[in-house]
Formats: C-alpha cells, structure tokens, sequence
C-alpha cells in the first residue's frame, strides 16, 4: 500500500487528532457536560471522519485506479472496494 | 458516454420517480398536509436520490476509471471528476 | 399545520426549484451528458433536498416543540414525528 | 443534565466502543494494512458516531423539549441547539 506508506505520517496526525476529540466526548459525558455541548462535540468528530474518509477515497481513487500501470485486475478489485466504501460512506 | 447511453432507460425511470415524489411534496405543501407527513416525504426523496447518486458513482468507476484500454488522460480526468462529486455528495 | 400555512409560498418555491433541477437531470440523461456534469448535478440536488428538510425540521421544533402553550401530548407527538425523521434524514 | 446522568453508562460503553474502533485504525495504517480495509473500518466509525448521535439527539427532545413541566425559556434554548446540532450534523 505505496499511498498509505507515503501519507503515513498525515494520516495518523488525523486519526489521533479525532482520537483526541473522541476521549474529549468521553470526558464531558462523564463530567455530565451540557447536552448541546455534547451534541456538538459528536458532530465534529463526524466532520473529522468525513474528512478522513474523503482523503483516503481520493487517495485510493489516485494510486488504484487512475495511476499508470495498474494491471486491469487490480484496478477492477479497487474499484469493488471502492464502490462499497461509498455506499456504506454515504448511508 | 456510453454507459449513460446503455442504462438510459433505468436512469429516466429512477429520475422519473425523483420527479414524482417531489410533486408529492409539492401537493402535500399545498393541502396543508402534517408536517410529519412532509418531514416523511422529504427523507424519502433525499434516500431516491442517494441511490441514483450510488448507480451514477458506480458506473462512473466502472466505464471510466476500471474500464481496460482507457488512456491514462481519461482516468486522470474521471478521477477528478470522481472525487468531485464525491466530495460534495458526502457533505 | 400554521407553520406550513405561514411558510407556504417559502416552501412551494424550494420545492418547484427542486421540481426544476430534477427535471435538468431528465434532460441531461436524455441527451447523454457527461457522467460528470449529472453527477454534479445529482449533488446538487441532494445539497436542495437538505437545505429543505433543515427549514422543515427547524419549523417542526420551534413550532410543534418549542412554541408555549402547547398540550404535553402534542409535544410528545411532535418529538416521536421528529426523531424518526432525524433517524431517516441521517441515513 | 439528568438524562446524561442516568443514560452514563450506556452512553460511555458506545464512546468507548468508537474509541476502539479509531484506536483499531491508528494500527491499520501504522501497519500499512489495505486501502479497502481501512476505508472499511472508517465507515464503520462513521456509522458508530451516527448511532451515538441520535441517541443523544432523541434523549435531547425527549428531555430538553418534550417533557411535561418544562420552562417556555428551557425549551427555546433546547430548540436552538437541537436546530445547530441537526444543521452540521446533517452537513
């Protein structure tokens, strides 16, 4: 997985970064934070995954399918991934 | 475009039904109908239209990205376009 | 229903925009558009059918939830309607 | 917040659980797993987060809005912020 080697260091930037945000969600449930507080801490770790999973789609998108080379095989087996990464995504 | 062109027929029915459940909305606006009910109505619309967006998304991949014997300019431009669309659908 | 009565005309001109754009998609399957110009238009119409359900759910809540006055069985009513159209719209 | 209270526990095992899940991923890419599995595995998150969501959201309505003996006040900054957390949410 050349692109995942290559974006390593980003990628896990944003994953820890919502892992952050998760534990904070945490904290406030058991602090018994404010429900609007919460609810907006949840929907920014929804946006973080959006933007997560937007990154790796397009990366998979660059490097499986449209880069040179490619063998048909493999790009017919990350287009499958690819369509069923979307459409479990956009549920 | 030919995969347009061999799954017109689908497309213009699915189309066709988007068309129908808004002029149901349409009618349920005019009548008064409970806001429940329209609340229902428009969550219906909006899942035709994400499974219209699903088949366009993968025929996309399929005829303009997996496709053997493409040019690496036409995939490079069907990602682009790919990853477009995706950015803005999964908004 | 008052706040569909008081918001009708607002509303009936989202939806014939809607109406509208659906009936652009029509057309651009029919005439084999590019797969990347329809895509682009299917976003915007999901984009559309947002915009309309957050000014429905934003009337249901200040009006059938919020609004003073209101009977303890209405609101219940109101708040089973609403959190089964949240469950659907977020799909 | 007494229904954060009361609903702590459930809540907290689901936040622990996504926890998991994003830990899981972090371990994905350090070990340079598959692209199609880890988008897998972040569309599962996603999911997760969407499930922690309504369940606040509902317990939110329920509590913040609908409940009998509530103060006209308590309910509109309850509408408010259910009305800011369904408009990102949904984005």
């Amino acid at each position: 997985m050349a692109h995942i080697k290559s974006h390593k260091d980003a990628l896990l930037a944003r994953v820890r970064r919502i892992s952050g945000q998760v534990a904070a969600i945490e904290r406030a449930i058991t602090n018994e934070t404010t429900c609007g507080e919460i609810l907006h801490q949840v929907a920014g770790v929804r946006g973080a995954v959006g933007g997560l999973m937007d990154e790796l789609l397009s990366d998979h998108i660059e490097q499986h399918l449209a880069r040179p080379g490619l063998s048909d095989a493999a790009r017919a087996e990350a287009a499958d991934e690819l369509i069923a990464a979307i459409r479990r995504y956009a549920k």
